[in-house]
C-alpha cells in the first residue's frame, strides 16, 4: 500500500455520502439485495477501495485520512460504510502476504472495477477464539493444490465478492493456521444463508459452506494465518471504530436540531443546562474517539510505510487499534444510550432515525472481537509483558 | 380498590403467560391489529383488569402482588403486558375521583368483559411538561355538559378502549386542569394514527384528535387534574418498572442457557469467571429492582387502603414509585446493554430474542417521564423541602 | 435474639448521635485510643449492643429497625457506628450456635456493660477466600480443651473486646472449619498491631496473633464454621450497607447547605438544573439503598424469628444481604464520587467534611467481601442453581 | 516559546523522578515546608521550567513531549509534578502577552534559577465563574501605575513564586478584565493561609490578599484577561490531564506487582480472568488518555509555533485541551476507583500507596474547571456554533 495522507478532508466522499446515502437510511435499513445501487455508484465515481494504490486503481489514501472518510460516510449510513471498507481487511493481507503474482492479479481486479473481497474467518463453535477454527485445508499429492472444507459463520460481502480469504488449519497439523485466497466462483463455495442483522443492514453478511474447494497452492498467504489476520484486523478495527465517530456526530446533530424546536418548561431545549451538559459530554466523546482512531491510523500508516511483512507480523494486533475498537464500541453505545432518551416518546417511534442509530451503534462493540475478548487480549499482549506496557 | 395481597405467586398468570405469550414474541413484535387474540383470551380466563375489586369483576389483587404478576408476564412479552396493566392508571383515577355513579358504571363495564380504558394526557408541544397542556374543555351554558378540543400525542389502548380519561384545561381559566371521562364512541373522538413503536409492539399506541367532544359534567373527576393523574401514575409507573424485572430475568435465563452450550477457550462459558461476574451482577440488579418495586407497591397499597381521596391527592407523586421507575429504567438498560454483548454475533441477528428485549428495555426509561423529568421532580418534591428528605 | 420491630425511628439513637458524634468527626478521624469516650457514653445511656435481648441487657431491636439506627449514626460518623454494631456478627453466632451455657454467660457479660466481641476470621494469605484459612485448633488428649494457633489479619474491636470468635481448621482434618469462642485475656492472644486505616477511623482494627491459645471444648460453636460465619455476616453486611445510606444522606444535606450560599453564573446553586439533576439522582440512590437494606433486615428478622439453627445454617449467605452490601458499596461510592466534585476547590481541602466521607464510603465496598467476591458468590449460590433464581 | 519536540522520552526526567520522588511519596504527602529540597534539586540539575526557551535558561521542550515528562513524574508524585509545571500557565501568558521588556526580564529570572511564578485568578465568591471576579485594578492619575485590591482563593506556588500573575477588573469598567504581573515582594501582597489539601500535598496552594498593591502599568498583559488566561490554561490543563496518565500507570503497575504474590482460590491473581479484564480495560484507559493529551499537546505546539498573540487569543480555550482535562479527570477517577478495590483490606490501610493515589486522582477532575464547567464551556464554544462542531 502506498500511503498518501490527504491533507484536506476528502470532500469527494462527503459529497458522495450526501448525494447517495443521506436520504436513503430507511431504504438501506431494509437489507436490500446486493450489490446495492449505491455500491455501483461508489465504484463509478472512483471511490471504491480508496485505500488501494494507484497502480491497482485506488486513490492510495492512508489510514489516518480514512478515519474521517469513514466517519463522514457512517454519519449517513454505517451499514453501507462498513460493507465498503471491509475489503481493506482482505486487500491488506493479500498485498503484504500473498505471492506477488497473486497479489497483483487480485488487487488489480478489485481496484479497477470496485469489486469486493470477503474474509471467511469466524465459525459458530469457535466463537471469537480463532484457535478453535475447524475449517481445514489439505495439500494435493503433487503439492500443487489445496482443498478446503468447512463452514464459516459471519462473512460480510461474501456473495458479491470476487475473492474470499479463508482461515483454515492444516488437516495434518492442527497447529498450522493459514489464510488462503479463494475465488468466489470456485466450485464448492456455497452461500448457506444471508443473516438478517439487527443493524448495519446496508451491509450483507453470510454464512458460507466450503465443500472440497480446490485452489492452487500459490493462493496460500505466507505467515501464520492468525497473525496475518491480526495485521489486517488492525485496519478494519480502526475503521469500525471510526464508524462510531460518525454515529455520535449524527446523534449530536439530530439532538441540536431537535433542541431548536422543542420547549421544556416553556423554554427552548437548547438553552436547558442539563441538555447542554449532555451535549458537552457528547462533544468530548466525539473528540476522544476521533483522536484515538487517528492515532491508530497514523501508527498503522507508519508501520506499513516501513515496508515488508516481517515487522507487521511480529507486532500482530496493535494496542492502538484494539483500544480504538474497544473504546469506540463503549463510547458509541453510551452516546446512543443518551441519545435514545433525548427525543422522548417521538424518539421511540420508527419514524425517528435514532432507533436505527442505536442498532448500528451496537455493532461497533460486537463485531471483530467483543469487549471481553479485547480486554483479555490487551492484558495478554500489553500488560502481562512488563516491557510492553506504556 | 379493595386491596387483597395474594400470598403466593399468582400461578394463573404464569400459566397464561407460558401458554399464550411464550411462543408469540415474534408475532407480538409485528404490531398486529388490536384487540389481539391474546387479549381476548386474557379476559376469557378472567385475568383482565385483575386489580379491580370483585364487585366490578376483578380479582382484587393489590399492587405489591401485581409486581410479580407483571414481572412474570413481561418475561415473555413486555408489550402485551404493558397494554394489559395500563388501564390501572385510568381505573384508579376513576375509582377515587369520579362521581360514584360514573365510577360504578365505568368500572363495571370494564371489569366484567375485560375492556380497556385509555389515558389521553401527553401532547406534542407540551412534551413531558403537563402544565403546557393545550387541550381545553368548555362548560355549556346550563352547566350540564363539557366540550373538549385538542390533540393528544401518545395514548395507549386508545382505539379499543371503552373510555378515555382526558387531561384538559378550562378554556376560561388556564390554571384549572381536569381529568374528564370520555366514552370512546363519543362523536368527535378520532384516532389520528397508530404509532409504529420501536419496541413494546404487542401494545398499541395512538395519536388522538378531540373535536368538539361533548360529555356530561358528571364525567369530570374532582381534584386538580395533574395531581389526580399523579395518583394514577404511581400505579402505572410501578408496574412499568416491574416490566424491567421481567426483561432482566429473561436476559439472565437466556444467558445461562447460552452458556451451557457455548465454549470459550475450549471451556463452557458458564464456568468462565468474567461471565460469572456479569451474571452475579445481573442477579443483584434483578434483586434491587424487585425490592424497590415491591416497596412502592406496598406503599401504594397502604395509601389506598386508608380510603378517601384527600390523602392520595395531597401526596401526589410518591417517591417510592418515581424511584422505582427511574431506577428500573436505568438498570434494565444496563442489563440489556450487557446482555446484548453476551451472545456475540448470533445475538446481533434477528433470529435472536435479545434484540427485541433491548428495544423493549428502552421503553422503561422513556415512557411516563424520562430520567431528566423524574430527577427534576424528585429534587423539587423530595429534596428541596428539607422535611421531606429521607 | 428476641426480635422487636420498633415502629418509630429510634429517637434515642438520633439524639445520642447528635450529642456525641455530630461535632466529633474530626476527632474521631484521628484514630484515637480505644475505648473511645463516645463508646463509654453509648453504653452508659443503654444503647450498646441494642440488638441483644432484654434478658442480656439489650433493647431487643431487630434488624429492620436497625437499618435506620445505623443510617442515622453513620450520618455523623461511620467509624464509630461500624465499631458499635460489628459485635452483632459475633453475638448472632454465639446465640445461635454456642453451647447454651456459653451463650448465656457471654451474652450477659457483653450486654449489661456494653462490652464488645470481635471476629477473627481473615488472614493475609487467604485473602477473601476463607477456605484457605491457616489458623488451626487441636483437641487435647482428653478431649476437654482446644488449642489454637494462627495469625489473623483484620479484626475490628479485637483489643477492647471481652471475647474473640475465631475461625480455625482442625489440625488433623483440613476440611473441618470451626468458629471458637476465645476470651480476650486468654494467654497467647496477642495484639500484633493496630492498623492505620484510610477511613472509618473511629473504629479500631487489629492484626492478632494466637499462640497456643487454649480454651474449653465447649467454646466451639456447632456447625461448619464457614457457614456459621455466613449466618453472622448476613447481619453485619446488612448494617455495613446501611452505613452507606447515612453517608449518602450526609452528602446530600451538605450539598444542599452549600447550594444555599453558592452562586453559579450569578444564581444560587440550588436553582441550577444540573445540580438539581444530581441531587434528584442522589435521592433515588438513597431510596433504593434503604429499600434494599430494609428488605434484607426484614428477611433476616423473619428467618431468625423462626428459631433454631438448622434453617439459617442451611441458607447460609442470603441473597438479600449480599445484594445490600454489593449494591450499597457501589452506590455509596457513586454518591461520594459525585459529592466530591460538588464542593469545588473548597471540597478538596481538609477543612471540608467530604474528604472523610469519601474515605469512609470506600469501606462499604471493600470490607467483608469486595465486589468480585460477592458477584462470584451470588452467581454460585443464586444463579447457577436454576431453582434459586428469582 | 521555541518549540522543540524531543524525539526520545526525556530520560533525564525519568532519572530525576526515580532518584528524588520514588521513595519520597509519604514524605511529600506531609505537605512539608516549601520550597522542597526536591524542587531545589530539580533546578540544580537544570530541569526546572523545562518548557522555557534556551535563551531564558530552559530546555525548549514543547507540549507534546511534556505529556510523557509529566506522566513519568506524576507516576511517582503528582503533587510535586503539579507544582513544577504549573508555572507554565504564567510563563505562557507572559511570553505571549507581556511587554517585551517585562517578558524578557521575568522569564530570564525564572529560567536561570528555576524560580516559580503563580497565578492568582480564582476567588471564593466567583467560584469557577471568572466573570464574577471582584479583584480590581485602578490606574494612577498619571497612567504610570496600577493599584490592585482583592482576595484570591486558590493560588499554587504563591508563597515561593518570584511573580504573581493576577486576574483583575478595571475598577471603573467592570467589563474590562486584565492579567497583571505582580512581583511577589511588592508591598501589600500577603499570604493569608496555606490550604491543607486532600491530595497533591507535594504542592503548596495559598489564599492570598492584595491590599493596595502597586505595579508599573507595563506589567499589564495585553488582551482580554479572561481570554489571555484561557490561552495559558490550554497548557496547564493538558499537563494536569497528563498527571492522570501517570497515576493510572502507577495503579496498573502496583496491581500487577500485587497480582504476582496474591492467591485467589489458590491460584495467582495475575492468572484470574476477572483481574485480567480489569487490567486490560485499565491499559485501554491509559492509552486513550495519553492519546488525547498528546493530541492536545501537538495542537498547542502548532498553534504557538505560528507565533504572535492574535491567533491564540482568538481561539481561546481549545477543544482538545478541555477534552483532555475532562476526559482524564473522569478516567483517572474510574481507574482509581477500580484500583482502590483491587488490593482488598490491605489497600485500605495507610501503609498502602493506593490511598494517596485516589486522593491525588480526585484533583484532576476538580482543579482548573470541574466537569460541569467544562461541559458547559464545550457546549457553548464547540457545539452550539454549528460551524465549530467536529
Amino acid at each position: 500500500m502506498t500511503v498518501t495522507t490527504a491533507v484536506d478532508l476528502p470532500s469527494r466522499f462527503v459529497r458522495f455520502a450526501i448525494e447517495n446515502l443521506a436520504g436513503s437510511a430507511t431504504e438501506l435499513d431494509q437489507a436490500a439485495e446486493h450489490p446495492l445501487p449505491q455500491s455501483q455508484r461508489f465504484a463509478e465515481v472512483g471511490l471504491a477501495n480508496w485505500w488501494l494504490a494507484a497502480e491497482f486503481g485506488g486513490l492510495g489514501i492512508g489510514m489516518e485520512s480514512s478515519v474521517d472518510i469513514v466517519s463522514e460516510m457512517a454519519y449517513h449510513d454505517t451499514g453501507f460504510t462498513f460493507g465498503s471498507f471491509l475489503p481493506i481487511l482482505g486487500t491488506t493481507m493479500i498485498e503484504r502476504f500473498a505471492h506477488p503474482d497473486v497479489a497483483r492479479r487480485v488487487l488489480s481486479q478489485l481496484g479497477v472495477a470496485g469489486h469486493s473481497c470477503a474474509i471467511l474467518a469466524s465459525e459458530q463453535q469457535a466463537g471469537s477464539d480463532l484457535t478453535q477454527t475447524a475449517t481445514t485445508y489439505r495439500g494435493s499429492a503433487d503439492g500443487a493444490r489445496l482443498t478446503l472444507n468447512g463452514q464459516k459463520y459471519f462473512a460480510t460481502n461474501a456473495d458479491r465478492a470476487l475473492y474470499h480469504v479463508v482461515l483454515a488449519r492444516d488437516i495434518d497439523d492442527g497447529s498450522e493456521y493459514r489464510m488462503i485466497v479463494v475465488p468466489r466462483d470456485t466450485p464448492g463455495v456455497r452461500i448457506h444463508q444471508r443473516w438478517s442483522m439487527t443493524g448495519v443492514r446496508g451491509s450483507a453478511t453470510y454464512e458460507v459452506a466450503l465443500e472440497n474447494v480446490t485452489v492452487p497452492v500459490e493462493n496460500m498467504l505466507h505467515g501464520n494465518g492468525i497473525r496475518v489476520l491480526e495485521v489486517g484486523l488492525n485496519l478494519s478495527r480502526t475503521l469500525i471504530a471510526a464508524c462510531g465517530i460518525g454515529i455520535a456526530r449524527r446523534i449530536r446533530d439530530l439532538s441540536m436540531t431537535y433542541a431548536q424546536t422543542t420547549l421544556v418548561g416553556g423554554r427552548p431545549l437548547h438553552l436547558n443546562d442539563v441538555f447542554a451538559a449532555k451535549l458537552g459530554q457528547m462533544e468530548a466523546h466525539i473528540e476522544t474517539m476521533r483522536t484515538q482512531c487517528l492515532a491508530a491510523g497514523r501508527e498503522i500508516d507508519e508501520l506499513l510505510a516501513r515496508g515488508g511483512s516481517a515487522d507487521p507480523l511480529r507486532q500482530g494486533t496493535l494496542r492502538s487499534a484494539m483500544v480504538a475498537k474497544l473504546f469506540c464500541g463503549q463510547i458509541t453505545w453510551q452516546v446512543a444510550s443518551i441519545g435514545s432518551e433525548i427525543f422522548g416518546g417521538g424518539g421511540y417511534t420508527r419514524d425517528h432515525p435514532i432507533g436505527k442509530l442505536v442498532r448500528d451503534a451496537r455493532y461497533i462493540g460486537v463485531v471483530e472481537g467483543g469487549e471481553d475478548v479485547t480486554r483479555a487480549l490487551l492484558y495478554a499482549r500489553y500488560v502481562k509483558p512488563a516491557s510492553r506496557r506504556r
